[in-house]
């Protein structure tokens, strides 16, 4: 055989085109054109799957009842960052801000889904820890700097993370509503300073679906030990970052990959008797020093700041 | 200029591939190898699509808002025949029976996520209509068919429809639980019967996302007049499909991608006294005379029997 016939495919062919624009309703001027470009896409794309992986009925239905269950236990939050695509769209919105000259500062990572906003604001310094619990005293401080390196002063330090046990207040019913949240307004230095508590590394729901799809794919659920951070300051890009504590074993093996290279934070554990008790502490604490540099807010790069549903305080 | 660079995708990049690789577990031989093979590149299409349209943080998480409500409104099954998904899927397995050797018999078309397994099931005919209601009385009937055009004896005929106010039963609580539901058992001759009430077209669920997203697409979501059939013989293959009302104005025209030459029934409206005093029947009625022609069951075509949940009778 010399000559060799191409497989036509089914989403090639004219039947099938004509189907997908008038999914996107492509015939009418009704409608949100945004939208319309969008859907256009992805069902030819999710069309394209179907076929070229010869996904059967069943299997595609088996998808739909998983993103049904998905939706009912409230996980497209944790399951992007699983899956990777909330990373990746980090490195898409690197990718426009380097093309709009912006260049340098400390990394962006992934948000997460435990943000709450209106967390209580303190000036300076804060103390994040409202339950007593039997974690271990950290005390976090550093500066804020914006463009040539410049202290921020006025700059908010919105800090979220987890207890010991890798639950976040307020979707945890069991901390204070504040617990572990603060929001912390850069002194005149661009200094910030906060005391809370180590936390842990966690893992996905074990019986969520985001465990569950990962057990299908060999892959686990830990996160390494972190705290969240939106940064904002006055005439600078608002960042959203974590950093990530040095000594835990998934450090570089995050199953939400919200791991990057400037946002591994060195734990330095103070047991000096005297060192203790200069800080007015009675037992061996922790110490992480960790500065942000800011990006001057400059025309045409991406909004920093993205819109998506929260959970609220009650 | 002569040369041209062209733009590095970062789907495409050692970073980007090494991530989606990550992500579907590549490198460890534990998981399903099936799902890890799909997750692998609907996590890249879908990367890809949000590099490619410029996708902004804010509009991917109004997707995963979209989609958890979608879930928590129980609405995939809806949306998916919505975006012709379910239509493409139908097209695909045409092709893989032609692969096959299967030529001919009635047309496939869509489930639809409204089916209840279990409903009555008697010999030759039924009546459908459990409540009483206003709607025109239907009599439906005709014959099984298997190879060759010999008739199917002991072939189950699965049908449901929705009331005149386009609801089903079990999921409208308002009626009996098997109204207009019924699985009738051919006679000797393949034959089949039923009188029930003539279904109207209805509309997708105003308030629901289904609606939401074809209204932001410019499109209906207005279904024409029809009737859901299972067909099932001894030896031959199980058939998914509907019959069109021929009078619906939405005939051509249907949200679901659903209709299908070969799908459409005359309905027959019966006026003449004498008729319909012979009928046993005291005011006009209608008639369709619909064949179910099966095919043949054969090796190593995909199974025409799909798994997927059904809501259940209480």
């Amino acid at each position: 055989m010399t000559a060799k016939t191409a497989t036509t495919k089914i989403a090639d062919s004219a039947e099938a085109q004509t189907l997908f624009d008038k999914v996107a309703g492509l015939s009418t001027e009704a409608g949100n054109p945004r939208i319309k470009q969008i859907v256009r896409r992805v069902v030819e794309d999710a069309c394209r799957i179907v076929e070229d992986l010869d996904v059967t009925p069943s299997e595609f239905w088996t998808a739909m009842s998983y993103l049904t269950e998905t939706g009912q236990k409230n996980e497209f939050g944790l399951l992007m960052p699983g899956l990777g695509v909330e990373h990746f769209i980090d490195l898409c919105i690197d990718a426009k801000e380097r093309a709009a000259g912006i260049e340098g500062g400390t990394p962006r990572t992934i948000e997460g889904p435990l943000y709450v906003a209106g967390a209580p604001l303190t000036k300076g310094e804060a103390r994040l820890d409202d339950d007593p619990e039997d974690g271990e005293v950290l005390i976090v401080e550093g500066q804020v700097t914006g463009e040539g390196g410049a202290p921020v002063a006025g700059a908010i330090v919105d800090v979220w993370h987890a207890n010991t046990l890798g639950n976040y207040s307020v979707f945890d019913k069991g901390q204070s509503t504040w617990n572990l949240r603060r929001r912390i307004e850069t002194d005149g230095q661009g200094r910030y300073r906060f005391r809370s508590i180590l936390p842990k590394g966690y893992g996905c729901p074990p019986h969520g679906q985001t465990q569950k799809l990962l057990d299908q794919l060999g892959r686990h659920g830990q996160r390494p030990a972190h705290i969240h951070f939106f940064v904002s300051g006055p005439g600078h890009r608002q960042l959203t970052t974590q950093i990530n504590l040095s000594d835990d074993p998934y450090l570089h093996d995050d199953f939400a990959f919200a791991t990057r290279d400037g946002l591994i934070a060195e734990v330095v554990r103070v047991t000096d008797p005297a060192a203790i008790a200069a800080a007015g502490l009675e037992t061996p604490f922790s110490t992480i020093r960790f500065d942000f540099a800011l990006n001057p807010e400059v025309a045409h790069a991406p909004d920093p700041v993205v819109v998506r549903p929260h959970a609220e305080a009650a």
